[in-house]
């Protein structure tokens, strides 16, 4: 195998053993009661709205559809199952389970959004519908690749908007998760709006246009300053970014100046400086004095160092001179919420004499209560941008009068308009295992999240209260999630 | 290659472009200006103590190491560069370079901590010396591997220590950050202190115990609870660990103590039951008392839901009866803190005349000023156990007199005690990038986690305001620094 294709086909590679062991414990229970073929139906979602946002960026879904796809288990897979003792030091599986599991075959039909898609708390991402066994056994990796694309895409989209069309670049490989945890942070943060990666793997992986200056070492490696910006320029004579702070901003300005001037007369021309300490309000605006002064008008300012969307939003609102952000470990580790909370729940299953059986999870904490049956969202949109979504039960349908959504948050009805136009957004992604989607390209899916971000009114952006998004659930379905409760309640 | 392998072999496979493109610019520049193959020395270490604690459990290394020496440039990673453009559309590197890059070998000296060991602030986890252009390119990939690992092992001891000498389980696959988020985050979690983990894959990979119950799934998949507990105990009699809150927890430990009387007539024994939801502390006084009351005194009590440290701690100080926790999301990301903040420094380069010249970053901000030099640390121990740690330059040298060491933070002088033994923590691991250290199994790293954490007094391991450590810097290089610090202003 071509060794850099390895990573990128982590996801297109048979890692059936991705999971918890729950899963495989389950499913030994499904098979071994005559269950597994049972045909069910799962959900996954999110709850909790993150990063005190009222919205999310949909990411991860084509890596997610691979591994369902590239599902499968190997000898060696099968060789460890095998050697599994229980507490009591007997096998855990039974050599008959292994043996059915060699042939194990995806069968799935998945509906999902599509990536760049805004989706809100408990509107199914993926829906999963086929027998119980396979569809149970995707849940642990499916929640671990979708939870975290998704979660990074939103907080990329939420730094973008701080940014208010300044140039966002992508700057977190040293601080983020583990290998992949950087590699699909990359990909999931140009989905969420960014415009570069310093990552050069993902730029090679996922066609990321990738990005960078120097480091503090380069300019250390040299007795001066000035020395490491003159070589550096002459190395790079088109991509000349100097970082400034080695010692001290202002020094470094000045160097950099000092050095620009002499470029000038061999025809380089210097792009920006870096500026990666200190109050980056002051120095930035200092840096532009000194820089303007010397007619360096077209020099660009770029800043480093700990920023996320409220320090850029900040920034911007105290004046800096900045024209170029780079957001590292705030953006990679999504840092002041580093895990979305999404799930995988069971919402049907076919009751044994080919009726589903609608279900749902109720706790003792309200939000962990579930929706039951099998949804789709419709997305209402006019003129000027989204209304409203609705989830509603493909099954239970919708009544010949206006659909009316209920609110479960605020209380509120809203009946809808038939003058709004719609979309369904969980698309046909395969049937019985088989691909029938074409995922579009990364920059598709980009653009898809950039254009749908402008459907959004800004009331529901800005990172303050934001005002929730009317997303609630059309009433029939509503009414028998009631019932469905009480009824638990009451046995 | 066999499947699995695949991911394992992440880190033993040559993944060059696993890097931010500024290394690769330097490295170009180096290259330029005949500068390639000038010696030099970078540093690894962290500046801020973790989770407001105040230490940190070193882990990664091997991970690191692997990826050291495997480095190299595959065809496809040149074909890729070759076609990067300046924003002048203009090839970003020459094609000389590109040739040169594709017998690129790797001779460097590799100094650093052995996992398990404690590390504190400023400390060198891994202390690379060799060409600057070898040296320089392993930056951002280092500082992935190991700011993880070491993140996630440190947040695992301190969960661990929370526990009190209950079993700990990892449960984080799924909200974990990216596919070796979660796998790597399961190797890491063990080295702290965690005692299984529920990722399959990671089980397999690092023979690592792994453990698992059933999901609320397959209790809605029957129309009963008590039926999905008496088919799953069938399913697996030795290992029942029954899921209660699914409808309600109360009503789930009656159907669990109905089930397990059954079970017990045909000799199965029910291991436990497992709380998910609610206030776990009432709640499990109530599960014990009914479980004590039906006779079932050895039934374990299991408790998941977003459990950290302090509400682990607190749970205990509060009387909870549980046995056995699990860990995911707090976990795996290190939630509240989910970045260490690791970073990789030019210490030392050749002047070009075969002597050292000692290099510091001075900053606006402080805490960003670097140790120069070539840098050791001597860990002090008594019988009482660890004493106090001193870097030291190894080109500097110690005294003959009682070495003296500078703790920077409280402006205090520590005299070095001859009585007290101690140990060198870097040790050599690679030589002209040849491997001259034996990596340990993974159940020796862990052993070496807890038998250190033994060594550092409760003062330092408590969650409330712990006593910092004594880690400081030997007077020469202290001395030095200052010097230097001094000079570079006066510049």
């Amino acid at each position: 195998m071509e060794k850099a294709q390895i990573l990128k086909s982590i996801y297109r590679t048979p890692l059936a053993l991705l999971t918890d062991l729950y899963e495989i414990t389950m499913a030994y229970g499904y098979w071994k009661n005559g269950l597994a073929q049972r045909k069910a139906v799962f959900q996954l979602f999110f709850r909790k709205k993150p990063f005190g946002g009222s919205y999310a960026v949909c990411a991860g879904v084509e890596f997610a559809l691979d591994y369902i796809r590239n599902f499968q288990f190997c000898q060696e897979d099968l060789d460890y199952l095998a050697g599994l003792k229980s507490p009591a030091d007997t096998p855990l599986f039974e050599r008959a389970f292994l043996d059915y599991l060699r042939d194990f075959k995806i069968t799935l039909d998945v509906d999902a959004m599509q990536e760049g898609s805004l989706v809100f708390p408990y509107e199914p991402i993926i829906r999963v519908q086929g027998p119980i066994i396979e569809a149970q056994i995707m849940e642990s990796a499916l929640l671990n690749i979708i939870n975290f694309q998704t979660l990074i895409a939103t907080k990329a989209s939420r730094i973008s908007y701080a940014c208010r069309g300044d140039q966002l670049i992508e700057f977190g490989l040293r601080r983020a998760q583990g290998i992949d945890g950087a590699i699909s942070a990359s990909r999931a943060s140009f989905i969420g709006g960014c415009d570069a990666s310093s990552n050069v793997i993902a730029g090679k992986l996922f066609d990321i246009p990738v990005m960078g200056t120097h480091a503090h070492s380069w300019v250390m490696t040299f007795n001066d300053e000035s020395d490491s910006f003159r070589t550096f320029a002459h190395t790079l004579p088109h991509n000349c970014i100097f970082l400034i702070d080695t010692y001290d901003t202002i020094s470094g300005v000045k160097n950099a100046i000092k050095v620009a001037k002499e470029l000038k007369k061999e025809k380089i021309q210097v792009i920006g400086v870096r500026l990666d300490s200190g109050d980056l309000n002051k120095l930035s605006q200092k840096v532009r004095i000194l820089l303007d002064e010397a007619g360096f008008e077209e020099v660009k300012i770029m800043a480093t160092n700990e920023l996320n969307e409220q320090i850029i939003w900040d920034l911007k609102n105290q004046g800096a001179k900045i024209d170029i952000w780079a957001s590292g470990t705030h953006l990679v580790t999504a840092k002041d919420q580093p895990a979305l909370d999404g799930v995988y729940k069971l919402s049907a299953i076919d009751d044994g004499k080919g009726n589903w059986s609608y279900r749902l999870k109720i706790s003792d904490q309200m939000i962990k209560t579930t929706n039951p049956g099998i949804s789709q969202v419709r997305r209402y949109f006019n003129d000027a941008g989204y209304v409203a979504d609705m989830l509603y039960d493909v099954h239970l349908g919708l009544p010949k009068s206006p659909s009316i959504i209920e609110h479960v948050d605020s209380n509120h009805e809203l009946f809808v308009d038939e003058k709004w136009d719609y979309e369904d957004l969980l698309k046909p992604m395969l049937r019985s295992g088989k691909n029938v989607y074409t995922h579009p390209s990364l920059n598709k899916m980009r653009n898809r999240t950039v254009s749908s971000l402008q459907k959004l009114d800004s009331s529901h952006r800005r990172f303050l209260n934001p005002q929730p998004f009317f997303a609630g659930i059309e009433k029939r379905l509503y009414e028998k999630k009631l019932n469905m409760i009480e009824e638990i309640r009451q046995k």
